[in-house]
C-alpha cells in the first residue's frame, strides 16, 4: 500500500462509491457495507457517514471513536453485498469472507488489503449521531494500492443493483 | 414529469451522482452545483448535504430553509461544470444557461425542468451549519421525466474528471 496525500482523499469519495467499514472493539474486527456518506471539507479531509444503531458496528464506532473506510473495485461487489446481508453480531465477517486485515498506522481497526483505497478516520464529532446515526470522520492517513490500476467502483442503486464505473470524461472546470 | 414514491428517492441520490441545488431569495431563483451530499433516512426521505458560507445560495438555504435538487444526465455535463464555476452573486444563471425553472408545489425555489428528477426539500436541522455547512433536509416531493429512460449520471473526481454510469448489475441481496 502507497501513501496518499490527504488533499487528495475526496476524490475518492466524492463520486458515492459503496465502501466498507471496518471497526475493531475488545480486539475483534468488524466489517460492514456503507453507501451514506459525504465529503464534508477537502483539507484536513472530513467526512460524514451514516451508521445506524442498528448496525452491530456502531456501538463500537460510538464507544471507540475510530474506524477505517476501505474502497472495493467491482471485482469485491458480491462480497460486499454478502458482508451486508449479515451481522458482526453472528459472524467473523473477516473469516467468513476471506479478507485480509492489515495494520493501520493511526487507529486500531484494520486496513481491508483486498481494496484499493483505505482511510484511517477518527470520530469528530457526534452530536447528530442520536438524531440521525450522522458520525462527522476526519481522515488522518490514507492508502491506495497501486497494483490495482484505475479500479471501477459500484453505486448501489436499490435492492441488489448496482451501477459500474464507465467512461471517464474531461471538462473544462475551475473547481477542485 | 410525474410523481415518484418517497419511498424510492433514495434509489436517485445514494449512488453519488452530481446534482443540481436551486434555491429562492427575494423573488430570484439561483442554482449551484454539488456534489457533497448523502441519504440519512430512507421515508421519509432525509438528505445531508454541505453548502459552505462561500456559497451564495448558503444565505438563501439559511434564511429560507427551502431547495430543489434536481439530477442531470451526463447531457447537461458541461453545462453543469458552468453552472459550478460562476456565482449567482453575479450571474441570472438560469437565463445564462438557458434552463427552465418550472414551478414546485411545496416550496418557493423552483424545479429545474431539463433534469431527469427533482426533489422538493425544506431543511429541518441546521445544528451543523455553523460547523462543517452541513444541512439536513427532508423531501416533501419527488418528481421524474418519465420521457428520460435509464438516464447516465455523472460523479465528480476533481479538477474537471468525471465519470459516467457504465454497465448495471444485478446482484443477489437482501438490503434495500
Amino acid at each position: 500500500m502507497r501513501d496518499l496525500p490527504l488533499s487528495r482523499v475526496y476524490q475518492l469519495l466524492e463520486p458515492g462509491p459503496v465502501v466498507l467499514l471496518t471497526t475493531s472493539a475488545r480486539g475483534r474486527a468488524n466489517v460492514m457495507t456503507m453507501s451514506w456518506h459525504m465529503m464534508v471539507e477537502f483539507e484536513p479531509p472530513r467526512i460524514a457517514c451514516v451508521v445506524s444503531n442498528g448496525d452491530y458496528s456502531f456501538a463500537a464506532l460510538r464507544a471507540t471513536k475510530e474506524c477505517v473506510i476501505a474502497v472495493p473495485a467491482v471485482k469485491l461487489a458480491q462480497k460486499v453485498v454478502n458482508i451486508g446481508n449479515c451481522s458482526g453480531a453472528d459472524v467473523d465477517k473477516f473469516a467468513a469472507f476471506d479478507l485480509t486485515p492489515k495494520r493501520a498506522s493511526h487507529v486500531a481497526p484494520p486496513l481491508v488489503a483486498e481494496c484499493f483505497a483505505n482511510l484511517e478516520c477518527k470520530v469528530i464529532d457526534t452530536r447528530l449521531v442520536n438524531a440521525y446515526g450522522i458520525f462527522i470522520l476526519e481522515v488522518l492517513k490514507a492508502w491506495v494500492d497501486p497494483a490495482q490500476k484505475n479500479p471501477k467502483t459500484i453505486h448501489h442503486h436499490g435492492f441488489g443493483k448496482f451501477v459500474v464505473d464507465g467512461r471517464a470524461i474531461k471538462l473544462k472546470s475551475r473547481m477542485r
